[in-house]
């Protein structure tokens, strides 16, 4: 049975190219800001929302992470890497002429990350910030007779009838983003069509104030039973400088004894652990 | 001998407040964003610069500690806490009626701290940002027929001769940033009139790609020596996702033996590690 999954909109952005590869048979909704997204998971109107979590240029997206450390009611159910790879588009009938286009419209990290081509290409025009760069692509296929162009993904050419004149235009060939798929349940999902690439587990630790080594003792719990970690993170816990939330992603998927172990050892030092999500982990084929 | 510091402006901003406090008695150089503080430091053109490097409610300044990162050269001299406090004000003229100003300028950041204000007292009012507290109260001093009014801290309205007509209008009481002293050579310098906190040292940690388990042997080595780790944090290496710098806090000084032998041996695995400065840390006295 169908059913609907969010995801950061509008069309045409990359989360979008992630929840079409993720789930292309549902039906996708579109939510303007990532708690927007995240809350229609909580409050039932979709089964699954897909938000960024990380960028390789940008680091993590904290408020994705700050949002999921205060929502304990919502799991990770399922992440994918997608690769990200920008193109100058116009609208068709300016696509012989794409060079005079005067403006560029594109969210001000797309723009950063293709300084060279305008540099090189596009040093006449003037390029110009979207919230988007679903919302760019989108403005330049309404407005067919201004001179102007967008910087977005091929979904974004594509759901907006524009022509893509110069595909990767993007300065930097490992630029990928990392996406997770929340769930109230966090049960696990299996994506054909996807490679999958592993399992991890992901859990935040917050540590008792009266415990100075608490710390290494977190870490070593993990350490002697060789579960390996892949990142450690930290968070404000907002209480107060120097209060960090502590997000972990443990390198192997829950099993019976090694992880439950060790959760529970944790806490008995003192220590809230909350479990965000024990998942498979995937990337677009290519 | 006086000699210049550079900070983060303009006048009035909390980082004017951090370089009053540390050098009342030098020449404050303002400069517009945190990479021309920094480069002020390596060119030579100022002895110290300040910037925030952390925040109660943001988190980490990522722009301060990704630009740390690639600048090799310079060294944390020292480090400051400034709790975060927000006024209302306006210009003198309009004092007895502040309750009838039109319009809020300030920093985003400012405006969500002040939600509880403004949604009570101020609700007739529009809300408009600025790029900072001390650029709002500035635009408020120059433009006393306009109605209106700026959120910013008391040095601004020192700076500025603005009337406080209402003090500490933040939501939360806690908040505080953190702002770091940057030289050429790190070497410690000692802020009289101020609280002394302790020491910390910080390094930064980069793993051999091709050795899964080095995270893990990195803080054993600390733990076995009881080297305590207020904070462990993970920056991208904007090579490709799943590598990250380590940027860990040690809760001591610089030492002649267990910090250099645990450095020794964690380069001898294979890792890469930078020390970004070992040095004392302060608060404002109250």
């Amino acid at each position: 049975m169908p059913y609907a999954v969010g995801y950061l909109g509008p069309k045409g952005t990359f989360t979008q190219k992630a929840v079409d590869a993720l789930f292309p048979d549902q039906d996708a909704v579109s939510y303007q800001t990532i708690p927007a997204c995240i809350d229609a998971v909580k409050h039932g109107h979709v089964k699954y929302s897909v938000v960024p979590l990380e960028n390789t240029l940008e680091g993590t997206v904290n408020l994705t992470l700050d949002y999921l450390i205060i929502e304990k009611s919502l799991k990770i159910a399922s992440e994918l890497v997608v690769p990200v790879e920008q193109h100058f588009m116009v609208h068709p009938k300016h696509k012989d002429r794409w060079q005079e286009m005067k403006f560029v419209y594109s969210h001000p990290h797309a723009l950063a990350q293709c300084h060279q081509f305008l540099n090189n290409d596009m040093r006449h025009a003037t390029a110009e910030t979207f919230a988007s760069t679903g919302a760019a692509a989108k403005y330049v296929s309404e407005n067919p007779d201004l001179e102007i162009a967008a910087i977005a993904n091929d979904q974004a050419a594509k759901e907006y009838n524009l022509s893509i004149v110069k595909a990767n235009i993007h300065d930097f060939a490992n630029n990928e983003t990392r996406f997770i798929v929340l769930s109230k349940n966090g049960s696990e999902i299996s994506m054909d069509g996807l490679v999958l690439k592993g399992y991890k587990t992901k859990v935040m630790i917050s540590l008792p104030t009266d415990h100075a080594g608490a710390l290494h003792q977190v870490l070593s719990a993990f350490a002697w039973r060789r579960i390996n970690l892949s990142k450690i993170e930290s968070r404000p816990m907002k209480t107060g400088l120097g209060r960090y939330y502590f997000i972990i992603d443990i390198d192997q998927k829950m099993d019976d004894i090694l992880i439950p172990n060790t959760i529970a050892e944790i806490e008995a030092i003192g220590c809230h652990v909350e479990l965000l999500g024990s998942y498979p982990y995937y990337s677009i084929s290519k």
